[in-house]
């Protein structure tokens, strides 16, 4: 039977407004010390599937940095200090894309073994375009552009991997099958 | 129609054995630059949903310090310098467990929108256990045990999300359920 290990130290490693890393100093099961290095640990996220009342998928077109490239994102983000994840799901895709719907809880995971963040995972139903610019706060949202798509053209795109939420499409995907909603 | 951003200069912000972040300073559509950190840098991955001739499912349970707990994890890890990603999943389907299997590639897909790594999943079909001890190289693998676990139980771990390879799972999973495999 395994333990957890013992937890001797932690402390920041290095950090600044979007990056944080800690180094925890374990305790191992054979006695030893050892460091991991904790990253990420900014706070958690969230991610929505949306899906329009005219059965369209809706996502985020955006440069992405680490990728290094533009693409079809789930609308999501940070979970703000104070906010539930349902909450934060509703504001990301409402500020990402301008669409408001009902939203659904499909599961919550784990980012990384070495990260702390969980995401959360929502499926968005019979979403309607409530604000018709996203770019209304300029500063901010004008790198964003509202994509709709097909559901052979998102499945296509599920397939390929080509997005940052993957965990969150395939949890929605199943979940829309299982309801014969798409 | 977006642009990509224009990178004008990348450098590292921290780096040690485990961890690396990358400093871009990107110039954005309207003119202004900005820097974004990228983070875990150090390579690609490989995930591994194994499933035993017996029709169970291979977990290695071991302790994450991110999530600061024990879980039972798909296995996977880094792949090496010169290491095909189905190489890397096979060398850590054994290492992890013992099993041998037949590998199927599932995709591959970004672990987040702030790093460049990616993450190859695979499906091991017909796993047989090679080796009994996984303690073979004490120091390194002491502290995984392996777990079978039945459909079910196994389902019930995915709906709660309790691991970090949630996507090679769902995907895995997809595809025994469209082959009738199990």
């Amino acid at each position: 039977m395994l333990q957890p290990w013992k937890l001797i130290k932690e402390e920041v490693e290095f950090q600044n407004k979007y990056v944080r890393i800690d180094k925890r100093r374990y305790e191992l099961p054979n006695g030893e010390q050892a460091d991991y290095f904790i990253r990420d640990g900014i706070g958690n996220v969230a991610s929505v599937l949306a899906v329009s009342k005219e059965k369209k998928f809706i996502l985020a077109q955006e440069f992405r940095p680490g990728p290094n490239m533009i693409m079809d994102e789930l609308p999501g983000g940070l979970i703000d200090e104070g906010e539930e994840p349902l909450q934060a799901a509703e504001r990301e895709l409402y500020e990402e894309t301008g669409y408001k719907g009902k939203l659904i809880f499909l599961g919550e995971t784990y980012v990384s073994a070495y990260s702390r963040v969980k995401k959360f995972c929502f499926l968005a139903l019979d979403c309607e375009q409530v604000k018709h610019e996203v770019q209304e706060k300029e500063e901010e949202y004008e790198f964003i552009e509202v994509v709709l798509k097909e559901k052979a053209d998102f499945l296509l795109q599920v397939q390929k991997g080509e997005l940052t939420d993957l965990e969150t499409a395939l949890l929605g995907l199943n979940y829309l099958e299982k309801s014969d909603l798409l």
